[in-house]
């Protein structure tokens, strides 16, 4: 990638200060500008800073709420709805996982379903967060529809991700983070800048047809190939969980999240559920059992010019590298970063 | 498939009969029956009456306890462990999906760790007794080595399958039941037999290098071809939940299956979560829900000569026709109830 590199503290100042200056309160800006900075930290950059110029096209456009009230209706010790009053979708998502983990901490378990609530960026953030509080975490998201089902010829699921995290020992959680698709979208616009062939059975045309052609991919494939049923499946336990659960649309209900339309909230629903170890084997048990778990999987043989790595991996080392060198800025994200800079009247972070 | 057919009343009392010849009691005996008769109705059959002679010879060696005392420890108002006292692993996780549904009562979710299980056959029959229950249920559980990791080169995790059901409101409820595994092993000894190519990515030779040619198969695959960390970290998911969090071990350190040794229990775990609606947006909107989304999901267009369907659909077709037509039995499958039957002294169910 060319372009500029930025500083990870100077990006999250960035990010925060340019939302506060679309209107959002303090804690919505620091909510996102945390969510996006997990992604760009870790090397997910397709959930990283590069969500800011949308972020801040949605706060002044009125779809997301700039000073939101939510509300935690907690129903029973393990389970509760909280109404993100259209927030932004990582302020939600921070708030619900610190729910469920109080739940937890109580029943053993927690599980909040959001409803109101609006894109959350990269599921890892909040399933990071729970992980840091000693907790495991997992987390789903439902999005507008760009995924054919299995047989299917319309773009009909979101990419609906699921994240999970565990805490280890060394402080760096066992940390999973995948789209129920069968590839991400920026792999598709990577392979067409490249020119190359996509993967056999990962994305279709208008009419729903496997193209191996980047430049005719109108919508991805489920996750599994010939044994999509299964990616399909698991986005369709997302949408149950993230959409139904909570009272809230499904997929192929919900508005585009890039507009034309940025001024009516989509009714997204998330879903969180938080587990405490101590309401099974305890917690130090699990922590010295994913240290043997961890231990047989990173020494068991590689393929020739592979390596075995556990989910997370990639990229606390990545994490690791950009302390040190900073974020690398697409071209495009720094031409609207300077836009950006420009009209909150704040420092380009490069 | 040739071979003869049986009613499905008869195939539980024959399965039941021949498990109370080798000795096992009554529970045991009829769970593991009620559990196999559940793939076989649904036209599961890798995960159905086939697993009889099996469970046979487990409980005749000694590996599975033939009067267990299993002992539930609730920890908290929505989680605990049972321990199974090496039970048939269908009798511990029937329970186990009792324990998590009268939690979940309380707690709007409940989590049940099983330690000291067993084989317990398909993860689906007790996502669907949660979803008779009217709740939803989540089941998962590790085997013994069989499929590679991500850029692995040897058996790890095991097929390490995820289940799900959500109650419908008419009445049969939203069921889905994957392997980790790119496919699953009956499928490669089906294209043995037919001579057909493996489809890319899905399996490897001895030296964990990938294969298409069914006869070369040593290891399968993990779920999502080129994406491969998807399949492997959920696999490693299922492990974190069942052998980790139970206290147990994880499948590389479990023995295998199909012996030789049938006398030494395995010390598996498994894992299951039941959510109840009510803790959440309620029973009547989720059904509401399910009934508007699945109305959209089965209009949805299809392929030209594919269909598109909700997990569940084809296994609840197949149900209809099995309860008319029988259950059809693969000719070893014939030859060895022959057997059982002529040893426990009762008639074959065909």
């Amino acid at each position: 990638m060319t372009g500029q590199r930025a500083d990870l503290e100077k990006l999250r100042s960035f990010c925060a200060a340019v939302l506060l200056a679309a209107g959002a309160d303090t804690p919505s800006s620091a909510a996102a500008a945390r969510s996006m900075l997990h992604a760009s930290r870790l090397g997910v950059d397709s959930h990283g800073v590069r969500l800011l110029p949308h972020y801040d096209m949605v706060f002044r456009g009125g779809r997301l709420n700039l000073s939101p009230k939510m509300h935690f209706d907690r129903k029973r010790s393990g389970s509760g709805i909280l109404d993100a009053d259209n927030a932004h979708g990582a302020l939600a998502a921070y708030a619900a996982a610190d729910h469920a983990c109080d739940m937890a901490r109580d029943a053993g378990i927690g599980a909040v379903g959001i409803s109101r609530t609006s894109h959350f960026g990269p599921a890892g953030a909040y399933a990071h967060a729970m992980a840091e509080a000693g907790m495991i975490g997992i987390v789903m998201c439902h999005s507008d529809s760009f995924v054919r089902l299995h047989d299917g010829a319309e773009r009909f699921h979101g990419t609906n991700p699921i994240a999970a995290a565990v805490p280890t020992a060394d402080g760096n959680p066992w940390l999973f983070d995948m789209a129920t698709s069968a590839l991400p979208y920026n792999r598709v616009q990577l392979y067409k800048s490249l020119g190359r062939d996509l993967p056999e059975n990962t994305a279709s045309d208008a009419n729903g047809i496997e193209t191996r052609d980047a430049n005719s991919v109108e919508m991805l494939a489920p996750l599994g190939g010939e044994f999509g049923f299964k990616g399909a499946g698991l986005a369709g336990l997302v949408e149950i969980f993230s959409g139904l659960l909570t009272g809230m649309k499904v997929s192929p209900e919900i508005l585009p999240m890039g507009g034309p339309d940025i001024s009516t909230p989509r009714d997204m629903g998330a879903f969180v559920i938080c587990i405490d170890p101590d309401g099974f084997i305890g917690r130090g048990l699990l922590l010295a059992g994913m240290e043997r778990y961890l231990t047989a999987l990173r020494t068991s043989s590689s393929r020739t010019g592979g390596r075995v790595m556990a989910p997370g991996d990639r990229e606390w080392e990545e994490a690791k590298h950009r302390k040190i060198n900073g974020v690398p800025l697409d071209p495009e994200t720094v031409i609207e970063f300077e836009r950006l800079a420009g009209r909150a009247g704040v420092e380009v972070p490069f």
